[in-house]
């Protein structure tokens, strides 16, 4: 059933879907390594846990679990979600998944991304990432979908499309030297183009301070439908954030896509820096082969970083006082949809959140 | 999706179909462990790749795999078998998987039994087992399909069902105190009753000579048709199989089934005996936590070890003599199909052989 593709979804006809375009379900892999998700994993597991009932009332959820936490996560998590034996090294299932396309028909292919835990041996997340290496073959192998083995690195949370022919990227990460190096800019816009099926790249400089990603655009700003973007800003001109937003908004400002629109922008306010407590670094396994969070350092805290499902918004709130006004945003962006806030802070302190351990799967037909 | 029920198939209106029923598609677990198959599994791998080619040329084959062998089995598997992640700690689907119900309206569900390793620790086959006996709920997760966990220990090699309301079985197996201490011939009469949604038992007293599986009706008997057996049988009044196969034809001669209806029996003659070599034995580990095969001892091979796939017969077959009688005896047996032989030499060092390593997940509607 599943065949490994040598051609390209732009050469067969195939596009990367906007988020918001109709699900099949949706991917997680399940949080459990003990020096990125503290107390053993366990506030993080129940936050999952959350993410994924949350999101099973709108649409089928696929939670991956290495061997060792099957019953673990099969007894935490609803029987309605589906919980199947899916090896990894993290749970980022936006970054490792495979990225799926559609054609007019209505087929449905999976692009399988070169990985390299963000950056690899000079970035130095974590080693090794083996298995992250292979989740999207596998999760293509358990639906029978055929797989494009793409010939660079990239993860789905560096991208954003409107299903238009657009995509949205910052140059941080995409043109970061621990990536592609020996790609050019112009290389790598041509294998966008081959492997999203899309013709026009709006490249945003850099993305949220902090974020270990390199500035993942999921974290920075994201479209609410085609023509239309959120971003995340901060009113306070001493944070390290603001000329960061400030430089992105002034590039989707300047911005056309690619039926040659400009984009309507939408600001949504950030929550207040947050820092790792003394007590939550306490609860983390100290490996000299993984990235440390020093207490005291920033979490690259972003309201952008939710999940669409049908019919929904799946949220981050970190107790914030800018919690309501971002639901609020998000309300009035997506108003056919429900507004639905999940406590996040146990995401984030692994270093991501919602958008970055989900991964949509379309419907096709 | 998937729940876990608390009733029991006869309850809820389900029974076990016959193999010749329509599938959905065949499971399969892919052999490694170095104590069972020689030459660090490689001969063995190469028997499984035959086997689940020529039933993919018929239906869906769905290969489980450990981790540590997925890259390895993807690659010498060709692409229409699916390939999924499946931790097991041996290869021997037809016991440690779920056994499908079905039920009028074509609903499918799955039967997880209580799995010992043929024995648990008074017989050691290996240890542990911890793995094997997930795999059942681990394909019902995969494929959304309700389970029932059923109160007691069975393999799914130690039953053959007519789909009408008969399951035929032996007492050496079924009765064994190494399976179920606790429960007297009448309770395993009723579970089996409730769990296959049979009306009716057939008896067979012992297994073939030899099998590891204290007597496995599926290496000795199973049923064609509806009425119609087949089982293996040796002229040879000197070898130990003789008075086993005897024993087992006068049982069949006498019983009714479910229906009321007496059997045709149809015999079908064993291969000569056969015994593991010096140089095969060699090929293995030593592991003092499993079972040892020892030089010159004999194999229990039988061509009654066979799969029913949609359209065919995938039979074992040893370069032995008697290997054109036997297919052209499932020929008759099997008009409608064609007759696929496999040699299986490789699988049978390993303790049993086609229809041991493969269970048929039903169509339904």
């Amino acid at each position: 059933m599943p065949r490994r593709l040598e051609s390209t979804p732009q050469s067969d006809g195939f596009r990367m879907p906007a988020e918001w375009e109709r699900h099949a379900g949706c991917w997680m892999l399940w949080p459990q390594r003990r020096d990125t998700w503290r107390n053993g994993g366990k506030p993080a597991q129940r936050a999952f846990v959350e993410v994924a009932s949350q999101i099973a009332r709108f649409e089928r959820v696929s939670m991956g679990v290495n061997r060792d936490q099957y019953e673990n996560a099969r007894a935490m998590l609803p029987p309605q979600v589906r919980v199947v034996e899916l090896s990894n090294n993290d749970a980022w299932m936006r970054d490792c998944g495979a990225t799926f396309v559609v054609n007019k028909r209505g087929d449905v292919r999976g692009v399988d991304w070169r990985f390299n835990a963000w950056g690899g041996l000079d970035k130095l997340m974590y080693f090794p990432w083996d298995q992250d290496q292979l989740v999207a073959t596998k999760m293509l192998e358990i639906e029978g979908i055929d797989r494009y083995a793409a010939p660079f690195v990239l993860e789905g949370g560096s991208i954003h499309v409107d299903g238009e022919g657009t995509v949205i990227t910052t140059e941080q990460c995409l043109l970061h030297p621990n990536r592609n190096p020996q790609l050019s800019r112009a290389q790598i816009e041509q294998l966008l183009a081959d492997y999203l099926g899309i013709r026009h790249i709006i490249w945003l400089p850099r993305g949220v301070y902090e974020d270990e990603t390199d500035g993942h655009v999921d974290n920075l700003c994201c479209y609410a439908r085609a023509g239309v973007v959120a971003m995340t800003w901060t009113d306070d001109r001493s944070d390290p954030q603001y000329e960061r937003s400030a430089a992105a908004y002034e590039a989707l400002m300047s911005a056309r896509d690619a039926q040659g629109r400009g984009l309507e922008i939408h600001k949504i306010h950030q929550p207040a820096p947050m820092t790792m407590t003394t007590d939550e670094a306490a609860g983390l396994d100290v490996v000299d082969s993984a990235f440390r969070r020093p207490v005291g350092e920033r979490l690259a805290g972003s309201y952008i970083n939710f999940y669409i499902a049908n019919g929904a918004i799946i949220m981050p709130i970190f107790g914030d006082r800018h919690d309501a006004a971002a639901a609020q945003k998000l309300a009035a962006l997506f108003p056919q949809r429900e507004i639905v806030r999940i406590q996040a802070r146990e995401i984030l302190l692994g270093g991501g959140n919602i958008h970055c351990i989900t991964q949509q799967q379309p419907a096709g037909s």
